[in-house]
């Protein structure tokens, strides 16, 4: 479960440090905190792709809404670590759209997600088809 | 799926105030600040059954250790929501116990999620048995 | 300085359990989140003298905004405390308002801080003159 | 990286995005969140430095503890903005450390901040004097 190609096509990956901040008195990463740091991963892959928040809202007036999520945690990841945060995306409907997401270090991963996101229009945030551009970018 | 009785037996219910720290620029709570309300009310619920945690540490020597969880964001909830963020014993074995999580508007679930999480000893980080005043406690 | 009256006139005081979610692997409450525990007795207390956001914002079409803010920590909160965070009025000027606010366990001050805010109108931003019914709240 | 013009002598500075997990209901950074920035600006500083975390422990068993803090929110930082977020010693004695912290967006202060620090020993968490290769390091 752990030992899957570092490199997947198709895969982002963040670097992501832990500060203090991200820690608990248990003296590992709080564990919601997790899901902060793969947010941060989905928002610069998008960004990699061409796709910047500023865009999706002007140009397609659309946002990515999140209905459901997973987490595993395998091991825990400790204050000053240097993790890895990759975002892929496992599944793509019409309007939604499942991302996998792992957190690792030293290519072990501590925490496995997913997270699924609906496309909706801001105007009266109702799911919308993903615009092709976007598609065609998540399938590399 | 969110019509279920309020008061399912042994469920905890804490309130909780949406302020502007848990909020995010979508005008909304942001999705991972659920996961620490109900940590909130996990907490509570072990006080209230006279399980606080000092007591876990010094009289057995445990610590509840979080495996994995899912969530389902329903509706969200916004600044100034008050909350009630529930937990309840779904499944419980020798070390291992899923915690059913809600967390309600006015009757209606916005938020619905499990916790999973394995009872470990604090000297070598191994699950152990569930102590039967805990575990009795559980069962109400 | 830590050994002024608990009930200074006027002073609000809030409940606030610290929770592993607002530690750090030092064990201690992590610094930034003291902040975040004052700003829940600043809206605790805005609502039990009558003035909860939405009224603030539907009967005044203001908010306030905190302009700055200074910290002085002198002992750290642990996990599983329960804290009292208290809010007064320091100070208040047209728009502006200096409030005090103290960070207490077993009626010791852990941290003690000030917080500046401005009283803003909601369509333009600029300040404004804090309406005379929340100015006789806040004088008691 | 750390090379903007602005650049005080012996200024660090850490590029810093903001993601919807910084951000309030009120489409802004919430305050709290610029001291964690602060944070993260700082220890990347120290370990550029050659002081990471793990050497402050092992190689002189010491940690940095804050005392106090001042912050001047001056200007919002948005959603999405790439902050530089900078750290220079202001004040330094045997054992104290004033770090003098900006959050800047296009070279202009959003918001700008002092962090009192002590060096303690961590056996007994008493001041003690910073260690002369770190207070030469900060000397530049």
């Amino acid at each position: 479960m752990t030992t899957h190609p570092r490199s997947a096509p198709h895969e982002y990956s963040l670097a992501v440090r832990v500060y203090y901040q991200d820690t608990d008195a248990g003296g590992v990463v709080y564990h919601s905190r997790y899901l902060d740091f793969m947010e941060r991963a989905r928002y610069e892959w998008l960004r990699a792709l061409g796709f910047d928040l500023g865009r999706l809202t002007r140009d397609f007036n659309i946002v990515f809404v999140i209905r459901s999520a997973t987490l595993e945690f395998l091991r825990p990841a400790r204050l000053d670590d240097l993790l890895q945060v990759t975002a892929r995306v496992a599944e793509a409907g019409r309007s939604r759209v499942v991302i996998a997401q792992r957190i690792l270090r030293d290519h072990a991963a501590l925490v496995e997600g997913t997270v699924n996101a609906v496309c909706v229009n801001l105007d009266n945030w109702k799911p919308v088809g993903i615009p092709a551009a976007i598609r065609h970018a998540f399938e590399g």
